[in-house]
């Protein structure tokens, strides 16, 4: 057992006190990776999975922070507690609302029941999708209900955050490209609902048709490569048997199929729907061990995140090894020796420090 | 000296023959991180450090595509071979092409002197920055004189690309808040060479107005936080002394002033003056020391990558530590034991798989 420092320990006192000051500042412990954060959140680790984690992603401008607030208030009203993470750069939640975006999000922030933090993106020590989890453990720890993580769905680290909620909720606009864009960019893969948000714009209808589509739930049209051709073709057909063994497996406990909710942002219209398709979304999950397998493969995630930063860690702390790999940069540069070499060498020269933990 | 499979050895060998086959096969290998990869790696590393890496980014929509197949032409027409890296999973060059597009790419990609590869969204072991790091050292081995290296300018990973070019060219489109986003999401760091693409819409001025303001360049408008509010608020003033220093230093060897150049990707209109600019940028690079100190932040960063890649791989791919942390998933699942705790004690038994390297 690691020895805790005095600061740490009452502010854990703090925390199972549910003092709503010890919550921020955990957050912040654990979000920095100040020191003593790893031993917070290991003491933290028995009372995590109570909470359900909701991930809502999509394009920028695509309307999450709003859907987000609309949700939050939506779970307040119900009686249950939310935790907001805000992963996304361009959200209202890190700063660039419009005035009524703010106005919005300040009535929500103001309520005691619900707990906001925006993380700015960093670098790739730790990782963003790793700090989100925690900040998210934490909040789960704490006991809020409900924990929303708004994440804009453009780039792997983002697709990475997506992948630490239970319930991943994909939000697109009417746009012309705009499924086409999120299939390519991985999002059609990562969704358990999706939102055609805006849908009292044109094109909300031919969207939603085309999420559908690309879901091989509706005439599934094939795309089908034509020889001597650099492109593809697209041949519609109508698949009857497919369409109907859909529909009939849509309620089956052990098969989901990704809704498609139409939702207003400004206004909020269809944010009940949306929570309904997230509830039962949860209950498929609990009722075909889908849930537990998920939560396994995040602990099992986890476990390999945390030796890789450990080993990170342990390694380029030790100064004896960053001197070592000065010496070797003229011969790099040289060309005379490649970073495969070099890196093999450190790995054979490190076993010691890697292998031996220090107290943090 | 680790022994080399024949086929690796033959391969290598018709590398050094330029045989165009064998630089795509060369980039397959390593792009896919077949067996070997290291290997042929690690024997090219003495030939790399000729080619000049240009990364071209910006936001999705900003004409990223249409502006590198325009340098791509102007290299060739200049006599220089040139390498293409598209990393952006909208980009027209993994197939999202509109047909004047796709037709523009087409007579690019039927030239001998230039070399295309398209790069897959990935996982994170490995990562999207260091493969697309690798394919361009390929190509620099191979002689290309110019890598072009376009990627979406959204996301931790994509940024991360960004900084293995040479020279950064962030590209912009007339859009309301495109500025404000690119600043958010990291873009203004790392540029440059600023372009505003379909500059002959509406709006490029003030686009580029925006820029320059956010370079500090202009009137220089202070973001100043005001007490009891949750905003920020702007305030325009001007600093005659900055400007004067900005345009005295901005043919200095040893400062950069990110130029703002105009294109329209459709003509190509502006081309010209990007290369100038990216050559300028060059000059500056080599007469102010930076570019070796680039580069050998780049050696040194790729030490580290290789050595993260390695301890990965040798810890997972070891049965005995995989079978391990399955038996402690249930202690986790019941919050006995924390990730942490369970890291610590992998790698205290993971020692000699850590440091011993196997032939690969």
């Amino acid at each position: 057992v690691t020895s805790l420092a005095p600061d740490l320990e009452r502010l854990l006192a703090e925390f199972d006190a549910r003092r709503p000051a010890a919550v921020a500042r955990m957050v912040s412990i654990v979000e920095n990776h100040r020191p003593g954060f790893d031993v917070a959140l290991g003491l933290l680790h028995g009372r995590m999975g109570r909470a359900r984690r909701i991930g809502i992603t999509g394009p920028p401008g695509a309307g999450k922070s709003s859907l987000t607030v609309h949700v939050a208030r939506s779970y307040r009203e119900a009686g249950l507690t939310v935790g907001i993470v805000a992963v996304d750069p361009t959200s209202p939640f890190t700063g660039g609302a419009l005035l009524g975006d703010r106005i919005r999000m300040e009535a929500v922030a103001l309520d005691s029941g619900v707990f906001i933090r925006s993380m700015a993106t960093r670098g790739s020590l730790g990782g963003l999708a790793s700090a989100t989890r925690e900040v998210a453990d934490v909040l789960d720890a704490y006991g809020f209900d409900r924990i929303l993580i708004e994440t804009v769905g453009v780039g792997q680290s983002e697709l990475e955050v997506a992948r630490t909620a239970d319930t991943t909720v994909v939000t697109l606009v009417p746009e012309s490209g705009d499924a086409i864009q999120a299939l390519k960019a991985g999002l059609m893969e990562i969704a358990d609902i999706f939102v055609v948000n805006k849908a009292d714009r044109p094109g909300a209808d031919k969207l939603r048709m085309e999420i559908e589509l690309m879901l091989g739930l509706r005439l599934g049209p094939v795309l089908r490569p034509v020889p001597g051709h650099h492109g593809v073709e697209l041949q519609e057909f109508v698949n009857p048997a497919k369409v109907a063994r859909a529909a009939a497996t849509a309620d089956a406990a052990d098969q989901w199929t990704p809704p498609v909710v139409r939702t207003v942002a400004i206004t909020g219209d269809g944010t009940d729907e949306l929570i309904a398709a997230v509830d039962r979304h949860y209950t498929y999950l609990e009722r075909s061990g889908e849930l537990r397998q998920r939560r396994r493969r995040r602990l099992r995630e986890r476990v390999v995140e945390v030796v890789q930063n450990r080993m990170q860690q342990r390694l380029w702390e030790d100064e004896g090894t960053n001197a070592w790999l000065e010496t070797q940069l003229p011969a790099m540069e040289a060309g005379e020796r490649s970073p495969f070499a070099v890196a093999d060498t450190l790995l054979a020269r490190s076993a010691d420090v890697l292998s031996s933990g220090r107290p943090t």
